[in-house]
């Protein structure tokens, strides 16, 4: 497994500046406590300065406490600096979030607060990200769906990205490596556990490297996905004016890069992107004329050639 | 269901001259007798001169004379042209191939047969088109395999591919349309088998609008996916001299475009396309050296900045 680690690293230019400080967050679950180790054992080969970062979420009482403890150990024996939130997540939930969302928030907000000179290095394995791809897949999606967990985001670093839940087990196993199990961990996200235990293990039947083939499907199309990203970007730009978008330019487009763009205008705009109102958007391009109402209070409107975003409060003034 | 099949004809552009003849690739089976039934509703408004066509496989014994028959008199009910091939598929089945194998080959001569001035209509709906995406999806593909099965594909339509089994189901009773079973059916196929009968209705519990969703999905890929073989296709053309390729002409291009590229020189040599050969290959083009073997008989090599591919024979010839 240090290889596969070692490699998905390298392959994905995890590392940019030697030394490199990496902290890995840590739940004390076997996927971090591999990956804690399996840095650990490069951490001189590809010169990392290691430590490694903990939230106790206080959403499981003493269990929490006890996982707090057990990291606070792993680290001091193999004397790695660590950082700790201690949070009560329960008191910044609100009625329109879910606890995991929250959670998660407050996990990255951590994360950032450790400093921007630092890599934060996730767990997530090649098994999250079957499961990430299929449930995009099952969801409905474009292609940017069936990426995955992108190994590499901002300071975000996924070294265990190759790596399948058997490798973990193995690695564990391997060097008799302890780890907590969290208790909930099979109840909290409905669709990921009926696909992990029952979908899943159908699937494997039919191919048994199901998880490396569609780690490798979904690093691909990650590619295919930046590469036409990047063009809508460019032509984005050149048909941007006044803040504006010229329909011109816009209907020069091909018919992919096309709603990629108009993906872009929606999301510089604040509007959610939904397939119908997409293709409404797209369809007025085309048609050169016409105005929708993707969400409440924004309209798209083409007039003079150009198409332009307005809120419903300009729309009121304007009448 | 009227109406999907003349929003796909329309929508993916399957008619081009009017009138237009249409033959009906007909089985007798519910998905062939709902298309040819929504054809003839749609017939004077399309414009479509409307006729079928039969295989009889003679796989099936009296069965099979048994479908012949009962198709012969729904196109006699229709007063629509019927062209039948009565073949004995297993005359010609050979060790290497599978019967589904050479009786798909039979019926898609048989297509070509009857003419370039037709398009063959076959029964293709979204159902088995999101069974074909999952099925590549969980065989290990790339980008191409999400793509499913293409609505449009030289002179061969699928006017069905916007419609679930269930728009099948309810058209066929809502007209009491009759329809023959083969009895085999459920046994050709281990693998998609698998899917509809076990891992579909679970998917299916989780997002019940799977196929229109995985619809959605593959032709929205199936754009982007032609798009990167135009540029592909193109930047190849700007590579090829002599019937070599120029390696920094294709160390300038994208990832993903290489990729693609890659694929194409494989296809065009007749090298079977795996993922570990096309990423030596890619390999031996950002070295700028090397030389690989990704099939029997065949080389890749680079020698002074071109990429040449090399039959065994060659070798021998001047070692």
């Amino acid at each position: 497994m240090k290889d596969k680690v070692k490699n998905a690293v390298l392959k994905f230019g995890m590392i940019k500046e030697l030394p490199c400080k990496i902290t890995v967050a840590l739940s004390g679950g076997a996927d971090s406590v591999a990956l804690l180790y399996s840095l650990w054992f490069l951490k001189d080969e590809l010169q990392i300065e290691l430590s490694a970062c903990h939230v106790n979420h206080n959403l499981r009482g003493d269990e929490s406490d006890g996982d707090e403890m057990f990291v606070r150990r792993m680290c001091r024996l193999l004397d790695i600096p660590l950082y700790v939130r201690n949070i009560k997540v329960l008191d910044y939930v609100s009625k329109h979030e879910s606890v995991e969302l929250v959670a998660r928030k407050i996990r990255y907000d951590f994360f950032s607060e450790l400093g921007a000179d630092r890599l934060i290095a996730t767990a997530h394995t090649a098994s999250d990200n079957c499961e990430t791809v299929l449930i995009n897949l099952i969801r409905g999606t474009a292609l940017s769906g069936m990426c995955g967990i992108p190994p590499k985001r901002d300071n975000i670093i996924r070294p265990l990205i190759d790596c399948t839940r058997e490798d973990i087990e193995n690695f564990c196993k391997e060097y008799s490596l302890p780890y907590v199990t969290d208790s909930t961990n099979l109840s909290t996200d409905y669709t990921r556990n009926k696909l992990r235990i029952n979908i899943i293990p159908e699937l494997k039947k039919i191919n048994p490297s199901l998880v490396t083939s569609i780690s490798r499907m979904s690093q691909s199309v990650a590619l295919d996905d930046l590469y036409l990203d990047d063009i809508a970007k460019r032509e984005l730009e050149k048909a941007r004016k006044d803040g504006k978008y010229s329909v011109l330019a816009l209907q020069s487009l091909d018919e992919c890069i096309l709603r990629r763009a108009v993906a872009m205008i929606f999301d510089e705009n604040d509007i959610p992107i939904g397939s119908l109102a997409l293709a409404n958007a797209v369809q007025i391009i085309r048609d050169g004329k016409g105005k929708i109402n993707p969400c409440q209070y924004k309209f798209l409107q083409i007039r003079k050639k150009y198409l332009s975003v307005i809120t419903d409060t300009e729309k009121f003034r304007r009448n």
